[in-house]
């Protein structure tokens, strides 16, 4: 009897341009166009196994080993019945294939990275679950067009269905159906993208973006003009630093764009703070690192939370990764999947006015991530399924 | 001989819709209109002395015992020379009058509040040194007209000139003689006010006010949608509720607008913060509590530092005190003028979430200032002078 069974991975992706607001929140349809750039995930990763099968009682799905609910209206709900919708167009088309859309089916996912890193694992775990259906599928979809229905489960989900340089339009239909992600360039066009991710630790468990954003969109006085007037301009033009590789153009739209973010969070009643004094402190030493160069050499940017990202050309990584040791030392070396030869003891520029900020104590950055831009979802191997030969997790928590 | 010496006190005021940006540097004239509260000088004060006398060799000005130099052209000799002229114009129509607009004078200013507490002191000091020579001068000129003078000094020094509830109109004039502060209305009208500072600990220095702000109207994105839209429907409510005495209303305009100052303070490249996480706690302290109360209780506003300013009707004062000494632990007993019998251990408010802020170490709140809204200006007793017999000041630093 065939085995009807797909893994695939995904990959985390990082806005350079903001997503923040919702103009419909059931189809997840958002108030402005955004930007990202997509991780590789030969370092961050969530992988999806995806298995039909007539004799399986109903859906259900596994995350990081732990069985989740499918509740039917619920977003992940929404995202298999859709799945399913398109694989029955293509049973009807196709009187030979499989009845696929008529069978349950078993997902098991997992993130590569733990929860307590603090990276969204939304983006990654519905593209993956949405690419992995799709392949189990053999929908004849393409990136964009599964990105609908990613977008469905997890808003910046749509974005990690491409690699490299990759924008979601907002778009205009009532339904959503133009509401998609869309690849600006592929990784291989500017690979020399890496990112540093600062895990920050953080005492307080911040506002969750799904309330916040709603309450930015009801509350803010300046949100409606970042919407019509700022982001528009800001797509434009990061679009065009993406495609001629202007990395200072770039680097500046992203970090004001960061700022905007948290900006409008603040404007929110009551506020909602993401950034603390660590995160602060990461933008002072950034700024000043592209004041002592003489030209912006590294982007910060911060999602709803603490952690800095930090955008940069692969050649400035050591200088930078040197720099953040001096203020946020780590009791452990820096763990370097590209092999670069950093000075734990942490090391400042030429020219860098060290009083920019305060050395913190060792964990106030709980860890570093280096990587890079990547590629989109992979199609993985039978040996890498997360779901054994009875159908059932491999791994449960 | 005659000795023409006055002395005068004036106070410090907190905005509630708060100054950010100038349309002419040279004139200080603002980008928008703002409001304040003036506090009380039995609490905090600018106190000036002033003299004139022909056998002074030159204008001199001693500020905290510290001598410093009068700039032709610089803040402090625009003043002097206004006033200097308006004394011209009373010589003119009075040929009894003596004729100190031809004397050179000795001032002598000093608050009564450190420098450590955070408090700018430009405005109280700049508000003391146009009353002070105002009053020798014996002028003919209203608080408003003087107004636009200290506006002159520090754009803030406007706002004090009155007492109780300060509006500074930003007007339209190009030579910015409209653009001068009124009084909304007296501290008599709404007593009860009371404004409780919260001194907070800083690592680090942040930006000027006067080269933060310039930052913002060149680089921020959104501070002409807040200037041109936000502010002129805030400054309308917000005088509304003074004038009905709607407590929950002015408190809810003050927060939002402290809020949107530092979120275009945020938006600006390379970002400016003002409020560090204990400036954060306290936000969410306040906001928890007014939660908790099911009514605006409090207000919380900062200004370009990470000081807290708290308004709220005196009936509430020990339990905001009591509540935030939980949080940020004093190693003194509260020093309370009003006579509040003060737990100085803290206690939650019932209903209160405790876990909306960790508790800080002592000295993170570095001390309370308890005071409320004051009166204007005050001409002092020759037993107050701060410049001595022989013109030269009686405390030196």
């Amino acid at each position: 009897m065939a085995v009807y069974q797909t893994t695939v991975s995904a990959p985390v992706n990082i806005a350079c341009i903001k997503y923040w607001g919702k103009r419909d929140t059931k189809l997840i349809l958002p108030t402005n166009s955004s930007l990202s750039v997509t991780l590789d995930q030969d370092h961050l990763r969530s992988t999806t196994t995806s298995r039909a099968d007539p004799s399986f009682d109903k859906d259900r799905l596994w995350l990081n080993g732990k069985e989740e609910s499918i509740e039917a209206g619920g977003r992940l709900s929404t995202c298999i019945v859709e799945l399913k919708r398109l694989r029955a167009a293509v049973e009807a088309q196709n009187s030979a294939a499989p009845k696929l859309s008529t069978f349950p089916v078993y997902i098991a996912s997992r993130n590569n990275f733990p929860t307590a890193a603090g990276l969204a694992s939304s983006a990654s775990g519905f593209a993956a679950l949405v690419a992995s259906l799709a392949a189990l599928y053999e929908l004849p979809a393409t990136p964009s067009q599964l990105s609908v229905i990613a977008r469905q489960g997890s808003g910046s989900a749509c974005r990690s269905l491409f690699g490299g340089f990759v924008a979601w339009e907002m778009g205009s239909a009532p339904d959503g159906s133009d509401s998609l992600a869309i690849e600006v360039a592929p990784r291989e066009h500017w690979p020399d993208i890496h990112a540093l991710i600062c895990v920050v630790s953080d005492d307080k468990k911040g506002t969750s973006s799904t309330s916040g954003m709603q309450r930015t969109v009801e509350t803010s006085a300046l949100l409606q003009h970042r919407i019509a007037q700022v982001v528009p301009a800001r797509m434009d033009a990061i679009k065009d630093a993406i495609l001629r590789r202007d990395f200072p153009a770039f680097a500046r739209i992203t970090m004001q764009d960061s700022n905007q973010f948290h900006a409008v969070a603040l404007d929110t009643d009551p506020p909602i703070f993401y950034l603390n004094d660590v995160s602060r402190a990461i933008i002072a030493v950034i700024t000043e690192y592209n004041r002592a160069a003489g030209a912006i050499k590294a982007a910060y940017t911060y999602d709803a939370g603490p952690n800095a990202v930090i955008y940069t050309p692969k050649e400035n990584v050591k200088e930078i990764v040197e720099l953040l040791l001096r203020y946020f030392p780590q009791s452990q070396p820096f763990p370097d999947p590209f092999g670069l030869d950093v000075n734990n003891e942490g090391k400042l520029p030429a020219g860098f006015n060290e009083k920019v900020a305060k050395a913190f104590p060792v964990a106030s950055v709980k860890g570093f991530i280096h990587t890079r831009v990547g590629d989109g979802p992979r199609k993985l191997d039978a040996s890498e399924a997360l779901l054994g030969s009875d159908g059932l997790p491999t791994f449960l928590a």
